[in-house]
């Protein structure tokens, strides 16, 4: 079946949720938002693009850091309405320079910060 | 640091997503929400609970098909806006019977079906 965005589920803002996943290693990444346009940009460019609330703007991932996210795979959840980006991650993907935006765990009822800032 | 609840952002309806992942595999099975209590459910029980949008109820992952979710670490990310619960799933996450949620990928504008359902 041909794939068309527009059958994808969209909250009230014309959002749906992405993860982003490390192709091999399997670990999460990053969660973040697309619209319509940034999930037709990301599988015509390969370049992960979300759709950034704050800015309201296109965020073409790493486009000033570098980090970029090479789209792998593009999958789409069973009720349409979460997406899962497998990705060629450069770097960190955590704007603190960690690999992983979920370097805090919840241990025993303490934070606990499971992963340092890459060099 | 005490880890406490209130501290993460939720959306207006008082939500915040989390993400499921398995332990060893760390294969992302599903998204779904979580509010403040769901939260301390989760943390207090050792099951994933989650808050149903449709039902408005708390679900306990697998109360009804026993397929579920003992928590393994909880995750807070950068933001403090996303949760990303590593878990011990007990067989399929979907509600398809599939292990996971993401079994359809979009290859070369297509939809495939890379998961069968579980026996």
């Amino acid at each position: 079946m041909s794939f068309d965005p527009a059958t994808l589920v969209y909250d009230e803002r014309g959002l749906i949720p992405c993860i982003a996943q490390a192709e091999g290693s399997g670990e999460v990444l990053m969660m973040a938002w697309m619209n319509i346009e940034s999930v037709n940009k990301t599988l015509e460019t390969r370049r992960v693009t979300y759709w950034s609330r704050s800015r309201q703007a296109f965020w073409v991932k790493g486009e000033t850091s570098g980090h970029t996210q090479e789209l792998v795979d593009l999958r789409v959840d069973c009720d349409r309405d979460c997406l899962l980006a497998v990705v060629r991650q450069e770097g960190p993907a955590c704007h603190t320079n960690r690999r992983s935006c979920f370097y805090t765990s919840v241990t025993e009822g303490t934070e606990v910060e499971i992963m340092a800032p890459m060099e």
